[in-house]
């Protein structure tokens, strides 16, 4: 096996807004540990391959973010996608990249931008997962759900193939409260979390098979081509005509690091149950996320359930059970034209 | 008469952490209007006596902070007490340099850190209370009442008298919320705000009388006096024995201004109740005290009640409802020896 990892590094977003701007986002933000989270993602990436094949794609805006992130990656394995298109249109121009220089090239394709807590646990799924995709199989990770998640898409697997892989009889649309509690209860069912591995030519035979426009056009302008994800555009329809998909489970303590109320799951809490970081003095407070970026002291008192977020520039005041409107401060921001906030 | 205004710039205090420091007590911050509190109370003083008749009395380590705040004040007027020991030597020490000035002088006292909403009816009360002082009758002024407050002493007084003052009956302590109610609901219960009218040989006779050791001492070392309050060391026991105690009611908007929680009494508010300076965004949040004097964006998305307080090289979030327990950050920073934050 000759394996290369591709690490997606396009993301913008603004969940970790005013830590993440339009030219910092999130896999650059030091949100689990005192690394980047594509920091992270690297070190997970190197018992897998050596530094020489691992691979970045990202936008022209963050070559430089990621060139500062990591000095060790060869100049030519930083793909440059001239616009944000998705994971399909991503993957493919990785695929034939890394093809160009290694004919027998297998894909390890990690996003940037999550945090996984078992590295070793990691290590040993994608190396199972490694293997089933010798195959020709397209292979993706099935994650052990660990709570009723509504915000994730889900796989079900079907019967067990050799080597500890299954096949997958479907991809599963966010499903409501009950839907995710019975999932949850369902060892048949886990989480969609964007791993995959498989052989560079397979899948770009996958897809010629269902994208075909976006398999011509990788050599041409990446920016004519649509904007769509390899779940929708290649898996799902190859787990319904050739079923030349196979899951590997996952169970290593992976976050999606989703928001700020998501760094309780991925950080270490005092005795309250605050995630905190940077100076500061919390009194009669509980489960709060505090982190403190300016180098001011962050004072509280009698709060519950906050995050409390310093920028240097900005201070971000918002519940956790608020945490996905902070972009509706972004879009005020955006609309009062004050870019230097964003 | 011959009025001068005595202002009482001695206080300091933890209410208003991290805007106030050490150096910078509440008196000197804008916290109602864009101009500190002492300058509001020198504003509402000039209509009643020039500024030659205004005088302020501090510590030691606010006397720059007075001359920076009110450049006008005479310089003899700045009477600098060399120890916190309360109100009863501060104003006894005011009425002997202003007697040695002024041998005929009414002394108006004002605390430097209230705010009145309505300066005219303040300037009319006032000038009620300064014609019935001449008596020789210590008057008080009793503020009408406008909620239940548990955290005021109440004044009860008697018969009116002539000229729109009245008897006092007693100073009545802090009531519990039943008894605030019933207070509420009988216009012969008043707040003590410490706003009192005298002539000031009137005060020393009554010095002498309830505090002769105070009195005697006025003119020696200033650190040796008992801390005392004028209320409970000269006023109560007055109206116990003399009954030359008057009070004239006053409704004028007054606040003392207690804590970031009293701000909405104070300020303007935005449509949804906020009280809000500086650089803040607010998205779907209601009733809440947002302060920034650092120059930086303040975002909130989704909170309730909650004051968020930018002092430059702190942030200070807490509930309206627990705005009275910032001395316990207060008491931790002082533990840890900060003293920067202090």
């Amino acid at each position: 096996m000759s394996l290369h990892a591709v690490i997606l590094a396009g993301g913008s977003g603004t969940r970790f807004w005013p830590l993440s701007r339009a030219a910092r986002p999130k896999q650059f933000l030091a949100l689990a540990t005192d690394r980047a989270l594509i920091v992270e993602t690297w070190q997970r990436a190197l018992p897998l391959c050596t530094p020489g094949r691992i691979w970045v794609v990202c936008g022209p805006s963050h070559v430089e973010a990621v060139r500062t992130a990591l000095p060790a990656l060869p100049e030519r394995h930083l793909i440059v996608e001239q616009a944000a298109r998705n994971t399909a249109p991503a993957i493919g121009l990785a695929a034939v990249r890394v093809l160009a220089e290694d004919p027998d090239a297998t894909l390890i394709v990690l996003p940037s931008d999550h945090h996984i807590a078992r590295p070793d646990a990691f290590q040993a799924a994608l190396e199972a997962a490694a293997r089933a995709s010798q195959s020709g199989d397209l292979v993706t990770i099935g994650i052990r759900p660990t709570r009723p998640e509504t915000g994730y898409g889900y796989l079900r697997r079907g019967p067990a193939r050799e080597g500890g892989s299954f096949a997958v009889e479907a991809f599963v649309e966010k499903p409501d409260a009950a839907t995710a509690a019975r999932y949850l209860a369902d060892p048949a069912y886990a989480w969609n979390a964007g791993i995959f591995v498989f052989r560079a030519d397979a899948l770009l035979d996958a897809l010629e098979r269902h994208l075909p426009e976006v398999r011509a056009g990788l050599t041409g302008d990446f920016a004519t081509l649509p904007s769509i994800s390899i779940d929708y555009g290649v898996m799902e329809p190859e787990a319904q005509s050739t079923r030349r998909i196979a899951l590997v489970p996952g169970d290593f303590g992976w976050s999606d690091v989703g928001s700020f109320a998501a760094l309780p799951e991925v950080r270490t809490l005092d005795a309250r149950g605050n995630a905190v970081a940077g100076d500061a003095l919390l009194v009669d407070s509980d489960d709060c996320v505090v982190l403190s970026e300016g180098g001011r002291l962050i004072a509280a008192v009698g709060v519950e359930g906050l995050c409390i977020i310093d920028a240097g520039d900005v201070v971000l005041v918002v519940p956790k059970d608020r945490a996905q409107d902070v972009r509706a401060v972004v879009d005020a921001l955006k609309a009062q034209r004050r870019t230097d906030k964003l």
